[in-house]
């Protein structure tokens, strides 16, 4: 196996967040993935809370957790050294840890040693496990969907949990394929591409959605931009190694340039569909739009609907913000496409 | 720095190389860098040479040699374990060690043993070394020339070591910037960019080829092909990075299938020039193509130049085999391009 495992159910641990902003990994986890989330475990300062009983560790591991998962971000991204001692007792009660952060858990001895004491798990999510792998660009069965994007942070992560979300609703076979730290800990499992050596994207994407049933969609969800010019090496060895059948294009409304990126104006949309469509086609021929997620938050009721039908004209593809209006249509829509 | 540097001169270690072809790192060395190359080291099974004279470790070193480098690569990858005394000894002389194998001189203990004793440095250069950084996509002063390919193994490391040395004799001021481990084997310095996180390809390129004089050419060796299903997000990252001025189509002559890849034709030479100028303009809006390179070495001689004259009329561009014709109609039309 080549992708990252946590085993749930979940103790989330907030530590000492404010908010749930802070705390945005657990709040995406308690979010898309309840059934995983047995308690949370939150430090006195700590403000922000979950809609989850509170337990400490061994409470936790007694009422059938499996996994320590650290829920939030700490400034700078390294474990405070306060939080060592709470994670070396969820070892000894028995959990793994699994970590998002920077700063990588098995570099910190205290935790190593505990962990072979224990036999309980360090899990860094954002380091790539097993053997690394080349792109062999086969076909394989089963559909792909991949989310891509104007620009980084443009909700790719929330509107594939979204349309695969909607997909179970529907009764449709479906997995959500993670391909960034965030994403591994809300689904538990997945591959860190962005920081996987570059001659393995592709193959490390083919492994994470590999052959399924013909009528089984993986939901990828997408890192980067193919017009980022720092990252789009990243989106290219997933838009090739997914294989998509589909790309929704994600967007924020309003937004006029790139994120960090001086001198670089996010590109225009037609301009990102052409290029992900014509890239795509190498190893699928029969990639194709299907449809476009536009964050609208910076606008009005009013404006968002307005934009979002003047861009439905425009592309012909249903256009969606994933909070205001759901992600219904898209996924309506896959089915006229042929497998 | 977060190049790969080697200190020179070398001596050049053959082992037991039946030919040149098993010693291709050596015959590249001392066809393109005869300068840096002091001395051979054959063993006494060795069949292939090098015009340079036998030196042992010790007498290299007497002699100002720097680096010992691994001219070969064994089958498999893997040091032959009687060859760590050789290693040790080089060391114990005063020399480094640089290897472009798979296996890591870094994990054979009695060599890092070895270099703590001696305070030689191990020089694995397909390991990228220095802090890895993220791409700026800022502009830079000089220029650069890009090789890309319709596919692998299509001659871009060679073109670009023909064109570099072009211009030096013609008088203009350029760099060779290696990114594979036998390009830096051969300059001496470079960045092993499909060993690079494919976060920080982009970043990496960008630090390979820093801003420098005006009229000063990078002439940057390529990797991959945009059109390869396991490798275009290399040579994505490559060519933002790089922000060529000009790029380089390099194609072998007759070749119909990609390497190792079943199911995938090699693309056509105006599909390979679109797609390239198309993702290039990102980073860099004024790139153009400037020559194609064409391995001819499958055609006779007539084939060969009827091949050449057929693509310059179609194209509009030089089209050179570096060993047939040489470079200099490519080198010769650079002139006429704008800074």
């Amino acid at each position: 196996m080549n992708t990252i495992e946590l085993k749930a159910p979940y103790l989330v641990f907030l530590g000492d967040a404010e908010d749930l902003i802070m705390a945005k990994v657990a709040k995406g986890i308690a979010h898309w993935r309840p059934e995983k989330c047995l308690a949370q475990m939150r430090l006195p300062e700590a403000k922000a809370k979950l809609d989850l009983p509170d337990m400490t560790p061994q409470q936790a591991s007694d009422a059938g957790a499996k996994t320590f998962v650290l829920g939030l971000a700490p400034i700078g991204g390294t474990l405070p050294t306060e939080w060592i001692a709470i994670l070396i007792e969820a070892m000894e009660a028995g959990l793994d840890i699994a970590s998002g952060l920077h700063q990588k858990l098995a570099d910190i001895p205290e935790l190593v040693e505990a962990s072979k004491r224990t036999g309980q798990k360090l899990l860094d999510v954002r380091v790539p496990k097993g053997d690394m792998v080349c792109g062999t660009g086969l076909p394989r069965s089963g559909k792909r969907l991949l989310a891509v994007g104007t620009d980084c942070c443009v909700g790719k992560m929330f509107t594939t949990l979204a349309i695969h979300q909607e997909m179970i609703k529907q009764g449709m076979k479906a997995t959500f394929r993670a391909t960034g730290q965030t994403g591994i800990l809300i689904e538990g499992s997945g591959v860190p591409v962005d920081a996987v050596v570059s001659d393995f994207i592709a193959g490390m994407v083919e492994q994470l959605s590999p052959s399924n049933e013909p009528d089984h969609w993986d939901v990828i969800e997408g890192q980067g931009a193919l017009g980022h010019p720092a990252y789009a090496g990243v989106s290219l060895g997933l838009l090739h190694g997914s294989q998509a059948d589909v790309i929704i294009v994600c967007h924020e409304a309003g937004r006029e340039q790139m994120d960090l990126m001086e001198g670089y104006p996010v590109p225009d949309l037609q301009y990102v569909i052409d290029m992900n469509i014509m890239m795509g086609k190498l190893t699928n021929p029969n990639i194709k739009l299907g449809g476009i997620s536009l964050n609208t938050s910076n606008l009005s009721e009013d404006e968002a609907l307005t934009t979002i039908a003047h861009l439905e004209k425009r592309f012909g593809v249903p256009v969606v913000d994933p909070v205001r209006t759901g992600v219904k249509p898209i996924v309506d829509r896959l089915e006229t496409y042929d497998a």
